[in-house]
């Protein structure tokens, strides 16, 4: 999916949100047998209406062996031919030397059909630059993470002064565009938002850390909003096991309407809609 | 595998040697017809007699759907049920929050039982120590990596002149110790060795990049070994790749044959077995 056809699917739904597509088997109700695929399908029904994106994590697939590497699968081409309009994270964090960046691109893209992935920087150029070359296809890049641990490298200054994710910004221009290339910021970050902003003016964020990590909706829009929007943010555990019982796919659904209708509400605020 | 057995297997077969599993369907024998197990099954019989740990890199297993995802399961298997005393590392460079570090921590050391997974740093503290829980498991951290891309970031120096491979290495010798802890340096990276060594006197190395890649067995050891080894030296392509037709299992052989050969030389030279 390119820039344009995302942005008018952010309007249309009046949405910016990702649905983090994480099951967690300790967390399902019983009944589903920790059925991981049982368990997305009825999520995705559930949020659809209110998400422009889903994102399965593959730890939570891989965790399940043989069974939850089928399941990952299965969700992906149930998404593709249910909800053809919606853009297909894959959470996996990948990065390699050259040949196997390659490989890794190859299984993402062509086996599999999402429209993006995750991947870390650290292996620089060539670990990235493999993921760059498909039609419609994204990289998304991690600078600041939404965890803990971001602290022990991403804030490590050079030099000049400059923080080790400004740098990750900035190099990776040259591999890469606004149209095929996005960057993970966590919502817990904060005022950051606005270094970021100053390096990226007009690449996508993909921001997690809204709910269970305890970011802030607003505080993210108010520093890292564009007039394209140019954020999608994601919630996994505050929609998806909001509920442990029976009823987990209605409650999913109130919540994500619930955070729907407050980006409907930035969206109109930042003049990127229009009023009601 | 704990480190006492490692050193015990690395002094028995007088070899160091770990043989990288990243088969390429397009370098297969045709009749083999793209079974990557059936190909890693004569690898790895052809090897074991000269190596001491096996390293399929997951990218080449995903790009092949479901399938390949079962014939890495049954590679894993192969090994543990034929040869016991083989260290197995799944190349797989995982990192993520906490929550989901556990799961894939799961994922690798329970349901796969692989003895060490490689890590990459950049989210910091809170995505390696979950992996760390596990008796006689390792980490496998990148630090200095063996592309060209390592000269991106891995060596911005801070303000005290520190390079970021450095400060990965000091940082997480918070989290983990030289008995559940390993560290990714490229061959190809030649006297960064000895600033590796400076800081991490006691930890194992895996080695990527002789071979293939141009690092040299000769150079690693002048700078890298310690009185317990303390290498993993990996070849993959070089090895498994180096015949394409019929034969490819017996110049499989013959190529770690030749390295182990290498290997038991500096064995020698440097006292950590008897000379014959």
């Amino acid at each position: 999916m390119n820039k344009e056809q995302l942005i008018k699917n952010i309007k249309a739904k009046k949405s910016f949100l990702c649905v983090g597509l994480d099951p967690d088997t300790s967390k399902m109700p019983e009944s589903l047998k920790g059925d991981l695929f049982e368990f997305n399908k009825r999520i995705i029904d559930a949020t659809a209406d209110y998400a422009v994106a889903f994102k399965p994590n593959l730890a939570f697939y891989e965790s399940q062996g043989l069974a939850g590497y089928k399941a990952f699968e299965d969700t992906i081409n149930y998404i593709r031919s249910h909800y053809p309009d919606i853009f297909i994270i894959a959470d996996a964090k990948r990065g390699d030397i050259g040949n196997t960046s390659k490989m890794y691109a190859h299984s993402f893209f062509e086996v599999m059909d999402v429209d993006a992935l995750t991947v870390a920087p650290y292996m620089g150029e060539d670990s990235v630059t493999p993921f760059l070359g498909y039609d419609g296809k994204w990289v998304i890049l991690l600078a600041l993470t939404s965890n803990k641990g971001s602290q022990d490298f991403q804030f490590t200054t050079d030099n000049n002064g400059t923080p080790l994710f400004e740098k990750v910004l900035t190099k990776s221009q040259e591999w890469g565009n606004a149209g095929n290339m996005m960057y993970v910021v966590g919502a817990t970050q904060g005022k950051m938002f606005e270094n970021v902003r100053a390096i990226v003016p007009h690449h996508f964020l993909l921001v997690p850390g809204v709910g269970a990590q305890g970011g802030s909706l607003q505080e993210v829009a108010k520093y890292g909003i564009t007039k394209e929007c140019g954020l999608l943010v994601n919630s996994s555990r505050g929609i998806i096991h909001a509920s442990k019982g029976a009823d987990f796919d209605t409650v999913a659904r109130a919540k994500a309407r619930e955070l729907q209708e407050e980006m409907a509400e930035i969206l109109q605020n930042y003049g990127i809609i229009d009023a009601k």
